[in-house]
């Protein structure tokens, strides 16, 4: 298993300061994204058309560092041709980026929704439903963010279980809404508009999930996608068992 | 600007044929998710819940074809450590196939709506649009297909294109949705999973269209995201002239 200290060991001491960077600019595009997704909720929930407008700008300047961080994954490939955890590292970070990107989109249709919203006045149902799993998704993406920080596998193993629960609530949700358009179809507009941001929710927590199953990939080096979590789950303990760990 | 012949001109024999490989598991498992993205939509239409019982179980298959291409795809940049072209051509490669396999796992979605709605009998309102908005994103995906096997920018551009006519009918056909929806309070169960089997489609054609960016990339070796489509054609533009072409 690779950690901090031997993933950073390298005869190239400006190798090593390349990896670096561009792996702290992967986690400040994720800090800004991460503040995206909890403005767009609470633009939402407060009716704060501002704060919603705030949001839209700012997905400028994440596809800006997208692009950026990519070209210098790339860069980096093409020049210095890295091998095992390195690799994995800059392949890590190249797909991670990608999900930012994403979530900082959904954010962004979340702002959207906001607005309009804003612009029909009368706060519809399903307001606790948003708060509540937007809430839980924002951490997902913190957490995640901090797996990659401190390359720590187990806490990227609790946010991809806790995806399932965020599936759940989003279900149950969904049928409570839909129960609310049956009882009061002059609603039906309202409600869709936040049936589309909790499905930007769902999405955002999907997103979040990628990315830990990229930090346990970047950490024990085995791809964990379509992998049943149970074993994923039994795999890990394992793992820890045969370290001896405490 | 790279063609067939360059990009496959190499010094090493195996080398070229890694690469003619990975990239054939690619466009096969291209044929695949599009053909699961036809039968998802003909289960939905024809209420044939056998077709979309067989949609499903296709989905394993894609996970498996993802994973192995992807790990392919690490192999050989570690080992070969391909720079320029080749270069772009493996990453376009590990990132269309997260592409396809999303495309694959909203097929499984429409073809879960279409079990439940076969579960309900009777035909909702929204099938044509259905219909039609499911034909062209198939066709999106062939297309962006087409353009990667034939390394082909000015169909991929066509692709990024055509998308902008997707959202826009899509969202013509929630409008709809919605008013019926109003009109008769009865049908919303049925119609919002009409609605998510529209969902599904246009983020279908998102995914087509991130594969004919990659298309791009790979052969102008310029990242087009979150490039304005106009520049985009402008650039296509001024290179085909440049090339004196016919």
């Amino acid at each position: 298993m690779i950690n901090k200290d031997n993933i950073t060991h390298h005869i190239s001491q400006q190798f090593n300061a390349e990896l670096e960077e561009v792996r702290s600019r992967l986690l400040a595009m994720g800090g800004l994204v991460e503040k995206q997704v909890n403005d767009a909720v609470n633009a939402l929930i407060e009716a704060d058309s501002e704060l919603a407008q705030q949001v839209r700008d700012v997905d400028q300047q994440t596809n800006t560092m997208e692009r950026d961080i990519d070209e210098e994954c790339v860069r980096i490939l093409a020049r210095r041709q890295p091998a095992a955890s390195d690799l994995r590292l800059i392949i890590s970070i190249s797909k991670s980026v990608i999900d930012l990107e994403r979530i900082g989109d959904e954010a962004t249709k979340i702002a959207k929704r906001a607005i309009e919203l804003c612009e029909e006045g009368e706060a519809p149902r399903g307001y606790v439903e948003v708060r509540h799993i937007g809430e839980q998704v924002r951490k997902m993406v913190q957490q995640a963010l901090d797996a990659f920080a401190r390359f720590d596998a187990d806490l990227a193993l609790s946010v991809v279980q806790y995806d399932k629960t965020i599936d759940r609530e989003y279900k149950t949700a969904l049928r409570e809404l839909a129960t609310y358009m049956m009882e009061d179809p002059r609603s039906i507009s309202r409600v869709l508009s936040v049936i589309w941001a909790l499905r930007s929710l769902e999405r955002i927590g999907d997103h979040a999930r990628n990315i830990a199953e990229l930090v346990i990939y970047l950490v024990q080096g085995t791809d964990v996608r379509h992998t049943g979590l149970a074993r994923m789950a039994a795999a890990q303990a394992a793992k820890d068992e045969g370290q001896g760990r405490g």
